[in-house]
């Protein structure tokens, strides 16, 4: 049986952080996602004049104080990516992959850096377009697969589709290739369309276009609309009131991916905010 | 003829300091209204874990970390206290007793530190009540006033106010008097209530009613509903929306006078909003 935490909180940006900062001098039993490198938006910041208290701080300097700070509460990151969240009654689950996590509320802090989804990336999503590798491989079993990589760290994830699929296409997005099966095809080349009827038939790239029945795209964030169906979303944005709540109860949001302005300072503001109003969601659940 | 400021905000806790550095750092031209000591809230605070990315900070380190970001990008502020703020047309008149200050755009960051309205305080505001003693002590010429003070700087106010009086009251709600008139009556007692028909007549304390026709409180802050005349309150709070805009156009406001949690960061945070929406404002005025 897997352990229900109390709030799971989805990103480690500053919203994400000054979430799990919060809830953690609450009590509350917290699970966070993310990257161990905490915020790559963050490291590679030259330099932040506007961050209250921190004046003139180089970006990598300013992640290294959140790393200080969420390690003097120690405070952990799960640096797992979640590809869904479903509302269960009075709980949500997350899925990472095949394993699920439970958790009373969920806080989405996931930044606004998934970038723009790919012409027919949408509308095949669960028709040929997944965002997992490893949950949906069995489908394409001795079939043709397209990968679209973001991090090198999905070639593990490549490596292991291709025990099943007949074919895999790997399109990397970035520069070197570490660890990846030599009976995979490594195509550098942009991808442009999905293209399909009712399911997915090719994957248009820069000069070519692939056969595939199935096109994963692996980024290190998915935008919450694909990650939770049924999330209200307002111009690109979950929409959230002033208490951070979303639509979904027990699902607050905070940071870039509610709305402008995308500064840190705001995030970490609407990490507390969203933070101590799951907090008071559970305590009046009892 | 006064200077035209770009932005008048009003507080010098997180969220004005925030909204300052912000418009300073988009080239607009500001004035600063507040406390040389910045926020009383601020420097009490014994220690501080959830101001995301400095751990465990005593309030007095955080206020100094504070002062030092606002010093190194040239802001100051100006010592003075707001007695009320009107929208004029285009712009906003900010008045500190006889003075006028103009503004095209308004950053309320007010706090929440004004303790609550005396009994028949808000009835009889322009009645009798007052909370500018040197700009209403004319009409109060060979009458009776009594002065509730809450800081030992008002004594100075009172001793004005005396010269054109008969008749001074002065309530302290501190300590130590420093340097007031010797015929200025001190009494300490509690103020209960403040009592009249049309105007004001009498000012009941906790054992004594003194017979008066004019009562001036004089606190550090003015809560924004009876600072700004049609600024639109909620449960308490000045009401705005996620862009920290209020009922008028023009007007913004952050922290804790726009509603809970009062919490550092959370003002911080909205400080950045509101001020790079009054940028935005502005721009688009042009």
């Amino acid at each position: 049986m897997s352990e229900r935490y109390d709030v799971a909180i989805v990103g480690s940006g500053p919203a994400g952080l000054s979430a799990a900062i919060n809830c953690k001098i609450r009590n509350k039993n917290i699970i966070l996602f993310g990257n161990e490198n905490l915020s790559n938006k963050v490291s590679k910041a030259p330099k932040i004049n506007n961050y209250l208290g921190i004046p003139g701080i180089k970006g990598e300097e300013l992640k290294e104080a959140f790393k200080k700070h969420i390690d003097s509460m120690d405070i952990s990151i799960t640096p797992e990516r979640i590809n869904a969240i479903y509302a269960i009654g009075d709980y949500f689950a997350l899925m990472v992959n095949e394993k699920m996590y439970e958790a009373k509320s969920v806080i989405l802090a996931t930044g606004m850096e998934y970038g723009k989804a790919l012409k027919g990336e949408e509308e095949f999503l669960g028709k040929g377009v997944g965002y997992c590798a490893t949950c949906d491989a069995p489908l394409y079993k001795g079939k043709k697969v397209a990968i679209i990589a973001h991090n090198k760290k999905e070639e593990e994830e490549a490596n292991f589709v291709k025990e099943l699929a007949e074919t895999v296409y790997y399109i990397p997005m970035y520069k070197d290739i570490e660890n990846l099966r030599e009976d995979i095809i490594v195509v550098r080349e942009n991808p442009v369309e999905i293209i399909g009827n009712d399911m997915v038939r090719s994957l248009k790239l820069s000069n070519t276009t692939l056969e595939v029945d199935g096109v994963f795209v692996l980024k290190d964030s998915i935008s919450p609309d694909q990650l939770m169906p049924g999330l209200k979303i307002t111009d690109g944005h979950v929409e959230v009131d002033r208490q951070m709540a979303t639509n979904l109860k027990g699902c607050f949001a905070a940071g870039d991916c509610t709305g402008k302005p995308y500064q840190y300072i705001k995030s970490s503001g609407e990490g507390l905010v969203a933070a101590l109003n799951a907090v008071s969601y559970l305590n009046n659940k009892k």
